[in-house]
């Protein structure tokens, strides 16, 4: 019975086993080829050290390292407004650990809002199933008072963020709860 | 003579070396401490095939290949309006070749102006050392219509681009080309 259950559940909320990012590119897919917007991710970035160059082949890197990023994984348009985001999954219940988060990103999403532009997070927590389009606003004041600290609490992210609708195609429909908070903010 | 000449020359236009690329970022980097755009050039996209994770050291990526784009190199936002770009430089004097695209970022350009974005190339003349910035709807039309033939004619870019004013600190000023794209859009 138990495992009939699970199935089930697994039936109803068939992309639960997807990770965040595969949803993601999932929904900017469903957003590109519906025309409702174009984001993407950034690829990753690398320091390449050595390439070679093998003849009639391509070429080929042979050491290379991960390097930070400079910048948040996601930017796009969405109705000509400039958005830009990061994405973050807890298995957390109650609270989300703000050392998921660097300061560069902190500052990215800093000078996105003062340009005028449209900044977020989207924090899943996994156990829960819950996902929410959480404001670079609330971010950049909970990273300021949190100094120490540890975590934004649930209650936080559930009173200034937005969830994002229970959905099968996108399974995760962010620009639903992106929308929820560009009304909030005419 | 000529060598003073020369150094003259290369004083005024100090960074005529500079390669365009190194142009652009130099541009954003004055954009973003001025707060005037946050801009930046998305990393190479890289498909990794293998990794070692030696032990007390950073994971290296000992193969790997490089990866087609399937957008354009820097994005951004200006004034809360998100901005795509390209950047092309050529040596020729006369006309700019079609070759230097792909029909991805052609389709990418078309998706954004879709959406509201503002789309363009940055295309340098280096030899008559000009820049210009050329709208996005211009090029899109240019490669529907010189299907078969081979460039964009210098004097099309002169008439439906912006040209890049001559500056010091940026030495690719381009929001300026931009604003004045703006401009006659409205
Ligand atoms: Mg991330
Ligand atoms: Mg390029």
């Amino acid at each position: 019975i138990r495992t009939g259950k699970t199935t089930k559940k697994a039936l109803i909320f068939g992309k639960r086993g997807m990770g965040l990012e595969d949803e993601i590119n999932e929904a900017n897919d469903y957003y590109l080829a519906n025309r409702l917007a174009v984001v993407h991710k950034k690829p990753t970035p690398i320091t390449i050290v050595k390439v070679d160059y093998p003849a009639r082949a391509a070429a080929k890197i042979t050491e290379a390292y991960f390097k930070q990023a400079s910048t948040t994984d996601y930017n796009g348009v969405y109705q000509g407004r400039y958005i830009d985001f990061d994405a973050k999954e807890t298995k957390n219940k109650t609270s989300f650990p703000l050392k998921n988060f660097h300061q560069h990103q902190i500052t990215h999403l800093a000078n996105i809002l003062s340009q005028g532009g449209i900044g977020f997070v989207i924090i899943k927590f996994t156990t829960l199933n819950k996902g929410y389009v959480y404001p670079a606003s609330a971010l950049i004041k909970q990273w300021q008072n949190l100094k120490g600290k540890q975590s934004i609490s649930y209650h936080d992210i559930m009173t200034h963020g937005y969830i994002i609708p229970e959905s099968l195609n996108p399974s995760l429909d962010y620009l639903k709860a992106v929308d929820m908070m560009l009304e909030s903010l005419k």
